[in-house]
């Protein structure tokens, strides 16, 4: 992996992020030390300590208010706070009321809370997550990122480890050391609620920007100033539920689970320390991951030796009663998901879960040594958090809150991520250029920011502060605004005045119709079709028809189809949800201010029922209803042009022990500097499982000025190509291997096989 | 299980299905005899004769004509075939040029086959089988009966059982005496092309049409006058591909496999001796099916004890290179499949597989034993079907080809499908309204009957016979030339004169809507969104929008999209394919001359990306977007009305070698005679895998008089209600079981778990 300060944007970027990045970590205590310590505590605690340690509650169980509305304010119920922390032994808190603090509030509660966990005779401080999963979006002044979907069409790691640093820095500022973040899951289903929230399809790209991510949260210590724990979640296979519907059964055969699914997590895991996972709350092949001892204890501790937390997912011990049916009541879900093997129960309002676990042990039903191992994961984090030494807010850090070296990485990562799908040359626009910006997400900062801003669902408009720029304010900047007319058509659902847009449009020399989804995450996401909804549709197509030449822009929780005016606009520009310099990012890709440089991370449908990802099967390739995506994954135009040529391997055979050089020649034959994306694909010609037609195996994102040529090189393990067979070993098999990049192939024989190899 | 004599159909049919059912059985060769028979006969034989009685061939690789339409005259080359059938040995020919033939012209070729083969050395004779999935439909004359799906919907196996019966005695007539029928697939995935194949998505109802197909056809002699083997495909989780398009990958977990998808094969070859198995040309988790020794040799042959024929679909050995990519070239793959337990390959054209499989032996890769595990079945077959004795097309059976009797059924079976779906009162139409008929369905044989009808794709209209009589001209009929008016409206993909339509409609005082799919199936059957296509919406629109009332009535491969309609129409009729009968049961039971008794066979969906089952788990029960089907599995409405009260267990508690009796009375309400389907649904309330929200476990359809009221009683054994669990035995978990009859509940406890109870 190339390090951070050697990079391509580093060096473009100057040295705020480098500094950033260079935040001395503290002197870290040994293993030993930490080990020793947690012996000890745990020596004299009691059943209920333990339990309370496993027991994690939403801040809402112990506040004073139900929330209304923004205006609302929040208290916390100190009695309730004691119950839990000082008489119940309540290990862990979470996430928010309902609505985003100030950082001055969010320091006094979690002061508050800490004060009162000092009280305890074990002493132990509270170990207190939250959502903090595109920035720490759950506090007011904090900057807020893209949603890791975004994040991922950049295809630069470094952006998401700028944004994982950047969101750390902030959480500690607030005295938050654990963050549920980053979603390793992968966007395989674009039904699902939570496609934003991952990182695409592909399992090399979610591996590379989760981890990213984790380096960027935890760094090389999390008790560093500025560092927390990540939570890679949800472990594991969460997000191709077969319906399409939040939280319901997904069937993957088992090789796919761990090729695909278990993937980055693995490495994760591997290369970035990653410290804690959060469940996956839905069930695999029939059976609930919360209660799955095969998952959480044979895998990933015994086979994986993961040595941290496990915290499961809201209420989901619960849910293995009467939402899955697993289990017939409340005690029997509590030992099945403690003997399971979780930590942690995020239960979230009441005590069922500690009244139940205490009653297990004591009838013999869970041994006490089950808590100690999760007991002794908890302890060792919260010592390697630094929480033992300090448990406060960090005061020093709290002048980073929104800083502007902060905000420049994420208005960096929003104008990396942007990305032109189709463009007949009406892109970029003529200053000067007359244009009519219309559609409902054109003035709209809730969609542009996504799910998770501010609230859950990010729809608490109020929230939002006045200063959020949307692609309309953003084009009257650029354009000025005598030159812009606004009429908003329609709105996400209904049709407005079709005939005032398509005069407008008549008037203009370029259209701006910008289409959306209203944010949803989990549950209310849910869809039943994917089909853009056709008010939405009848305004482009109005606009369209009128002649003037029609840029789309489509800020979406999933690739909503939109095949009937895909191919009749001029242009067509993926803005996905990139958060409050969704505007000027989007605007300065549509003046050509910024040259896009976004891929697609994932396979855009062209018809809601013929969904496939890039690297399906032969047999889905072909035939007169074969793979035929509206746009596919990697795609993304510029505004200059890219040749690849040159393609040539570094030998023609190799062994499971080799790696393969690739290189590559990559030219700008454009007249501006733009970056493109070398993308590496290797097909496994035959195999014992039908093979893919094709597999990211690496990229790169470089930065090239008119006429400059540069020779791209990668090293492939011949080991990264392996496969897991149906006996669930990794194998490379003897064969042909070809390797593509742009229009160029090569190949080269692997000539034994091997298997074990990962 | 009942029988088919004392059967409430037998009562109202009258004796010609009995007659049929009852044709004496020859006298059998003993088992013993058999088996020696086959073990001299194989022990005269080359390697090459093996492979040869292991390759089939399709009627057109001898051939001397290529057809082009319904005109072309065909001719068997007789140099091609000598070589075939004499000179390699080939030991099956299949199915038909590229049109039906007439009876004459099938027992020409059938006989000249015949004859060659009788010159063999072997003397064996040849084994000759056609896909007859809905009748003899390669055969000019022949009847033809409703598709699987709308048998399905009859909820009547005596259907099943005299459609079978009648195409046996029909195909052995023509002198053939194998048929590639029945679908044993699981309709669990609406947009699968072959979805009208199956009989439906419920396990027991696939399973006791199934069966009773097989019994029709096989009956208890498959050598006996009219019988014929049958072939249960296609072996097996084919059905389910996840994408949707055929033969492309499936991901079924294993325990699903078992306990859904094998069930109806097993219990065809454990009750009715099912003869031989046609394999599933797409994989299983990654796995092809036609290179699977797990599933065609562990499972079937070690596990099940299956002694049957397995065949392979068309040109599936080859696949296995260019589309499933898991075999490097046609050798490999051919030494795949037949290690892996296949014993006649489909292959269809050339001497390939012949040539590598005797290579395969010389090679010593494939032992010569393997061949003569095939071969003796193949002989056994050809013995117990009295090839040996007289491979030549039964002349007294010629008379029965087309009967009165035989149509008779298929217009009862087509009677007994049609399904009301929806009905504001305006059906039954009234003799001497005014009816517009429009639609692009309406007045076309083609679509009612749907694909494998004289040709492939059963889009030949040249072969459909004049007399087949469509929905319009039964309405003329019904309601008199001069009281209907049609207006075609839109053809099925674009829209018509949508104006004359609505004009035409407000003339008339009822408006009955035609609307229908192109017939297709296999991979031309292929669809990338399930909405019915917008001309056929607009043109049903605009005749409600008339105000008139307006009867949709559906002809489809699947269940298309219909929500914009659905809700607006006065009554909703599903059409099925059911042949040559559509008409004038349709117009039966839209003029009330038929009572409608169909109920669906499957879960009809409101919106193309929300598609679950009626036995879906609990966690897509609920929510927001939860599960909300336009119709659900079971449905079906009556001009009469039915009460079902009293639901009674026999039992409060249960071990697994218990029959809980289960007693409910139902009574015709209304004031006219009608069926009723009694359906029980049991519920597992908590299992250790997520059990579904309900199965049916029996049904009885029963007719009732005006005010007559039965007591309906079934015995369900408590070991059908086991499951499969993640380690692939089957148990019944102690707990809660919940029985539902209509609006019924009532439970028992099984008070303990049993383990391998199937």
């Amino acid at each position: 992996m190339k390090t951070f300060s050697g990079s391509r944007l580093a060096a473009r970027f100057g040295l705020a992020l480098v500094i950033l990045w260079t935040v001395p970590t503290a002197l870290a205590q040994s293993r030993a030390e930490v080990d020793a310590r947690v012996e000890e505590i745990l020596a004299g605690m009691t059943v209920e300590q333990k339990v309370g340690e496993m027991t994690q509650l939403t801040l809402q169980a112990v506040s004073a208010t139900a929330a209304t509305d923004e205006t609302t304010q929040h208290a916390l119920d100190l009695d309730k706070l004691r119950e839990a922390v000082v008489e119940r032994h309540v290990g862990s808190l979470l996430n928010v009321w309902d609505v985003a603090f100030t950082p001055e509030y969010w320091a006094e509660v979690i002061t508050q809370i800490q004060d009162l966990a000092a009280e305890r005779e074990t002493g132990v401080p509270v170990l207190y997550g939250i959502d903090a999963v595109h920035g720490h979006h759950y506090m007011q002044g904090a900057t807020v990122f893209p949603h890791n979907l975004a994040l991922a069409a950049t295809f630069e790691p470094d952006l998401a480890r700028a944004a994982g640093r950047a969101t750390a820095v902030e959480m500690r500022a607030s005295g938050i050391p654990w963050n549920f973040s980053p979603v390793f899951d992968l966007g395989r289903q674009p039904l699902w609620s939570r496609f934003f929230e991952t990182f695409g399809e592909d399992v090399h790209l979610v591996t590379e920007m989760g981890v990213a991510t984790v380096e960027g949260l935890q760094g090389d210590d999390v008790g560093a100033p500025g560092h927390v724990a990540a939570s890679g979640k949800h472990f594991y296979g969460y997000s191709t539920p077969t319906s399409g519907k939040d939280r319901t059964p997904a069937w993957i055969p088992d090789h796919v689970q761990r090729e695909y699914y278990l993937e980055p997590f693995r490495a994760a895991i591997e290369r970035a320390d990653l410290r804690t996972l959060m469940v996956n709350s839905g069930s695999i092949n029939g059976v609930p991951v919360h209660g799955d001892a095969a998952i959480l204890t044979d895998l990933l501790r015994q086979e994986m030796g993961f040595e941290g937390v496990v915290v499961t997912d809201w209420a989901d011990i619960d849910k293995l009663v009467n939402h899955h049916r697993v289990a017939a009541d409340q005690r029997e879900a509590t030992r099945m998901a403690v003997m399971a093997g979780i930590d942690l129960a995020m239960v979230p309002y009441d005590y069922a879960f500690t009244d139940h676990l205490i009653a297990l042990v004591e009838d013999g039903e869970v041994p006490e040594s089950r808590l100690d191992e999760s007991v002794r994961r908890i302890l060792r984090l919260k010592l390697d958090l630094g929480l033992f030494d300090d448990p406060y807010p960090a005061q020093d850090l709290v002048e980073e809150i929104g800083s502007p070296a902060h905000r420049a990485a994420s208005r960096r990562a929003a104008e990396e991520a942007i990305t032109l799908l189709e463009n007949d040359g009406t892109l970029p626009i003529a200053r000067g250029a007359r244009v009519l910006v219309t559609g409902p997400a054109a003035d709209d900062a809730v969609i542009q920011h996504g799910s998770w801003t501010y609230s859950w669902q990010g729809t608490v408009r109020g929230m939002y502060p006045d200063t959020a720029r949307t692609v309309l304010t953003s084009i009257r900047d650029l354009a000025g605004d005598d030159n812009v007319t606004f009429v908003p058509g329609a709105t996400l659902t209904e049709a407005g005045d079709l005939g005032a847009a398509a005069e407008a449009a008549r008037a203009a020399d370029v259209a701006v119709v910008v289409l959306g989804e209203w944010p949803t995450t989990e549950q209310p996401g849910d869809i039943e079709t994917l089909d853009m909804p056709a008010a939405q549709i009848a305004l482009a197509e109005a606009v369209i028809e009128t002649g003037t030449p029609t840029v789309v822009v489509l800020l979406e929780n999933r690739p909503l189809i939109v095949r009937a005016i895909a191919e009749r606009a001029a242009a067509v520009v993926m803005g996905y949800q990139t958060g409050p310099y969704a505007g000027d990012a989007i605007a300065g890709v549509l003046f050509g201010e910024v040259n896009p440089s976004g891929r697609l991370p994932f396979t855009y449908p062209r018809f809601a029922n013929s969904l496939a990802t890039y690297d399906h099967t032969q047999s889905e390739e072909t035939g007169p209803h074969g793979f035929n995506p509206q746009w596919p994954f990697g795609h993304g135009l510029s505004y200059t042009t890219f040749e690849t040529s040159n393609l040539r391997l570094g030998r023609e055979t190799a062994t499971a022990a080799d790696a393969v050089e690739v290189s590559v020649d990559v030219a700008n034959t454009g007249d501006r500097e733009g970056d493109e994306v070398v993308m590496v694909f290797v097909r496994d010609l035959v195999a014992s499982i039908e093979p893919a037609v094709r597999r990211l195996r690496a990229f790169e994102k470089v930065t090239l000025a008119p006429g400059e040529q540069r020779t791209v090189s990668f090293s492939i393990p011949v080991q990264d190509l392996a496969f897991v067979d149906r006996t669930g070993e990794w194998v490379v098999e003897a064969g042909t291997f070809e390797v593509q990049v742009g229009d160029e192939t090569a190949s080269f024989e692997v000539t034994s096989s091997a298997s074990g190899t990962r």
